[in-house]
């Protein structure tokens, strides 16, 4: 595939880009636009974050000398263009497949990737711990951190940046990367503090003829100078962050290779933390991602000459089946409020958005706030619903446990991409939640079975007094036929087939997958039954304490990792009443689980039909010859 | 007690504060002064912050009136004016104490106490959950709330501002109540920046006679006016809140009643979000607590005549000796840093950031951060000691999996705090470690018996190759002599005594509590084995062998709880093999324990020697039972 590149096709690594002409430089950047077109037209990926930032990558190679140099990029799905630079061209068309190469940073992958990521705004963090720790060692050497403006509304990066202020280190850079845009276009106060400064870009013109000036009337020039604050006021567009202890320069344009690179050569002799703002366009080079950067974020496989999605047949995903269902509702509940942290277009929320707007918060990158936000609206009597993917929930966990739980506050949480994500691999499966979310009180968590059900269990929800989880996964549902909301009892579960040899108790996606298996194991002799266990927490005591008397052997499957899961609380469950019960517990193992696609990881893991009935079968057959040996 | 008051005597409510003279206003300031000092005298509590807001709570009840409108306080240990001056001037003496009122807000407790809090940052979110509800819902009233300086340094305040600076809602105020300090004195380029304000107050009354000149020098007003931004920096000192969106106003005295009244009074008519800024003197009117503010935070029983600590003789608190291997250890490792957010005093810190400046890290109120941070050090070849209270490390539970644990770097996380904390109560409980901790993967999670065990845990911790959890209780140890350090095997168990009805395996806390319960249950004839499982991930596979083999029943012991938790994931290793056996899990409850004293509670809850017994007992008996019914 490299073949057709006159300069990518005998690139060799970093070295060689210090040696090549601003023209060369220039075909480089083209050619490697292409070949991310080509590979994420086959493959799907992030196209627009990788192509904003080719020349950016460019001038940090020329510039810098990673790894002795490091360079720490935010989230990394803008890191394509760093991949094939540094040592991976020819994996590159490995990407996100699995065994391939992943479409994040990661330190196993390569010496240049210097800290892995795939949340968002942790860069500035470690960025600031390798200073820290080679100023300890006495290593020379720069480290950048490279983050988008979207990143720079979570609440990390501000910690790290108030941290960084106050160590005040050198050759420590900030690179502000500034597209006015994450995933969806950016909210919050200093996102239109960054776009005036952007539209403002004529302060930087003048502010030297105001300066001047100013020096030149004798009294005010007096005056003016009795505090750092007025002049900083004056010199700096981005005042925020000068006062924040770092040097501001910028705004400089993204996709000037040459004014990249001499201001970066400048900031090396700068004293102290430099912020370096750039702008760049996000998809830069290929229209279709240039006119829609939302879409064009991160895309399935496409046909690159016409931007077109190929798209195969498939039902409605579960994302827009409770973005359907949010509206419906909302017409039904005038108290009822959705709050996501950034994720509007892939928490299925744009209509919603578009006929509520007055209910509907995205509160930008700010995965505590939003959880709090949404325990002050449930405080004062509205029915928030707080959106978010299941990964990312991970960083509202104190406040769910200290501002929600604690005071019993009635916060829906629709955690999407529930289970094994697929493609983006271990920083984003959602394989944690049914556990973290298990051992804090007065918590109530559900996993629908299908479409209708995650409708019913958001009606449920809504209708319920104390924080209730909804956990769905992500992609495709199965295009079953819904209608209506069905309340259903809060800890009930639903029994679905009758057998004899066992019983599996399973969880959300995998109770079609049970079923399915169950099917199997009839077809040789083995009899069990399924249970739609679609309350984790609490449990049918009911339909428990049945099962047990009624079968020899219980077996439980989630997409959530065994420990401390599903079938922990089944197990939980048995010691406290006593009852002795074999238990066959089918989830995620206990390590972290790579990239790939979504069903071909489900089946190595064995959590699909295939899985469930293969595990069963030896369970049920290992029981009887133990059985038949007593 | 409330008789030698003249005025509080006879207080009844916030109504009686609007028909007071200033000068019975100030005598009542004093009068709620003294009660504060006379109660916490006798309860311990927080003192500091209390004492420094004595003005600022009847200016709030004076211009407002809660509960239409809506106060929400910052933490809440700033609160003890606000119960006296409220509603529970009564209930006052049961500070702390068991079913008697909280040390923090609590929405259970009075309907003038919006939102509980316990955790720093969180008034913001809350405060902006509740503004945008009332507009929703047409409700009028002004919604209010009052955070720290020190409380600004978190993220989630930030990501707060940002989004209310978006929404720039109308009635919505955020008193930043300024003393320079939060628990520790701040660090951070925010709390430099904000000293900077207050030391720069002549800025205040010089900015207009700028402006005035500017204004009349022609060609420079000119070009100063072109952009906003010019003029803002030369109007507001609070620039930062300003370009967030915010009308900056302030600093104005927080203990000149009438100035903070005027002020507010004037606030009510601006339109979009006001950042009132005030400053204070923590522990005001009580020259210990003025002098020595960081020990004055919080505290124990005193004499109030001379300051004096009330001490019982106590063997050293884990944390000391945490604090006193730490220092030792940094001597055999000189690539050990420590870093703290904001505790380094609770901590025991002190010492070692005293001994190594260089490799001490205290980043603010920013667990986030401080927990990537860590990453990146260890990234670069360092041993970081993060170090955290076992609550707080809720709050970088997403970076604990994303940046630490996904990416298996040498962290170790000394976790004080873990179980039952006592008198602060379920904001602060570390009860939930173990279940959040233990399903992810890579995680070494370990609790010493003793202080021996907590320096040879640390000390096999920083000899480890991942992330690694070393979590100790908060209170005094045993004061058992400690000598060396000893490298553990990791995942080992300790088997402490042999017996044969059953046998107990006790985790951290526990492990002395179980042995004082085999020594009760030998009395009666009842012989349990002890085992020491200072690990609970990974668990010493071989000793439990051997236990399932040689004894008829098994007890876990935790003091953490049930779900999920170390118990758990015995219950997981037996079903695993195929083993049945009958487990009591003895550990906290499925519910939030309220405040008390720490072994009053442990007792309650059944985790002290008592309680073992008591449940152990009867685990034996009524199992011998069915066995002789077989």
């Amino acid at each position: 595939m490299l073949e057709r590149y006159s300069i990518l096709k005998d690139y060799s690594g970093p070295i060689d880009l210090k040696y090549m002409s601003y023209e060369e430089l220039t075909c480089l950047s083209e050619e490697v636009r292409d070949y991310i077109l080509e590979v994420t037209a086959k493959n799907g990926g992030h196209v627009g974050p990788g192509l904003g930032v080719v020349e950016l990558t460019i001038a940090l190679l020329r510039v810098f000398n990673p790894p002795s140099d490091v360079i720490v990029w935010d989230i990394g799905h803008q890191a394509y263009p760093w991949k094939i630079l540094t040592d991976r061209k020819d994996k590159f068309p490995t990407l996100r497949q699995y065994g391939g190469i992943s479409g994040f940073l990661r330190r196993e992958e390569s010496i240049y990737d210097a800290f892995g990521a795939g949340h968002s705004s942790t860069s500035i963090s470690a960025a600031l711990g390798f200073r820290k720790a080679m100023d300890i060692l006495g290593q020379e050497g720069y480290v950048v951190a490279v983050i988008g403006d979207g990143a720079m509304t979570a609440g990390m990066a501000y910690e790290a940046l108030n941290n960084a202020g106050h160590l005040r280190p050198n050759r420590f850079i900030v690179i502000l990367n500034d597209n006015e845009m994450s995933i969806s276009p950016n909210v919050g106060a200093i996102s239109t503090y960054l776009s005036k400064i952007l539209s403002g870009r004529f302060v930087q013109e003048t502010r030297q003829r105001v300066k001047h000036l100013l020096e030149h009337v004798s009294g005010v020039s007096r005056i003016a100078k009795l505090t750092e604050e007025f002049l900083k006021g004056l010199i700096s567009p981005g005042v925020i962050f000068e006062e924040l202890g770092f040097n501001y320069i910028g705004p400089v344009n993204g996709h000037d290779l040459q004014a990249l690179e001499k201001t970066l050569e400048n900031i090396k002799g700068i004293e102290g933390p430099v912020l370096f703002h750039i702008y760049t366009k996000k998809g830069k080079g290929y229209r279709p991602a240039e006119s829609d950067p939302v879409t064009w974020h991160g895309v399935a496989p496409y046909k690159r000459e016409s931007g077109e999605f190929i798209k195969k047949p498939s039902p409605p995903t579960w994302t827009s089946v409770f973005g359907k269902a949010v509206v419906e509702l909302a017409q039904m509940y005038p108290e009822l409020v959705v709050i996501t942290p950034a994720m509007k277009e892939g928490s299925g929320l744009v209509e919603f958005s578009q006929k509520f707007p007055e209910r509907f918060f995205d509160v930008g990158i700010a995965e505590q706030h939003a959880c709090t936000f949404a325990g002050g609206l449930a405080a004062q009597g509205l029915k928030p619903i707080a959106s978010y993917y299941s990964t990312f929930l991970q960083r509202a966990y104190d406040q769910l446990i200290h501002d929600i739980a604690l005071q019993n506050l009635h916060v829906v949480f629709a955690i999407d991409r529930g289970g094994l994500v697929g493609d983006d691999g271990p920083t984003h499966h959602g394989v944690f939640d049914l556990s973290y979310l298990r051992c804090i009180p007065n918590m109530v968590i559900s996993a629908p079975k299908d479409e209708q059900e995650l409708r019913d269990l958001l009606y449920t929800a809504l209708n319920w007094h104390g924080p209730f989880a909804v956990r769905y996964p992500r992609g495709p549902a199965y295009g079953a036929p819904t209608q209506g909301f069905r309340e259903l009892p809060v800890g009930s579960w639903e029994i679905l087939t009758e057998g004899e040899d066992a019983v599996i108790l399973a969880v959300g996606y995998t109770v079609y997958q049970a079923l399915k298996a169950q099917e199997e194991l009839r077809k040789e002799g083995i009899r069990v039954g399924v249970v739609n266990a679609r309350f984790v927490k609490p449990m049918d005591e009911n339909i428990l304490s049945q099962l047990c008397t009624r079968y020899p052997l219980l077996v439980t499957v989630e997409d959530n990792v065994v420990m401390g899961g599903f079938g922990s609380g089944v197990l939980e469950w048995l010691s406290k009443r006593g009852i002795l019960k074999k238990v066959l517990m089918i989830g995620v193992p206990d390590r972290f689980v790579d990239h790939g696609n979504q069903n071909l990881l489900r089946n190595l893991i064995g959590i699909d039909a295939e899985g469930i009935a293969k595990r069963v079968k030896e369970f049920v057959r290992s029981a009887k010859s133990e059985l038949h040996i007593l």
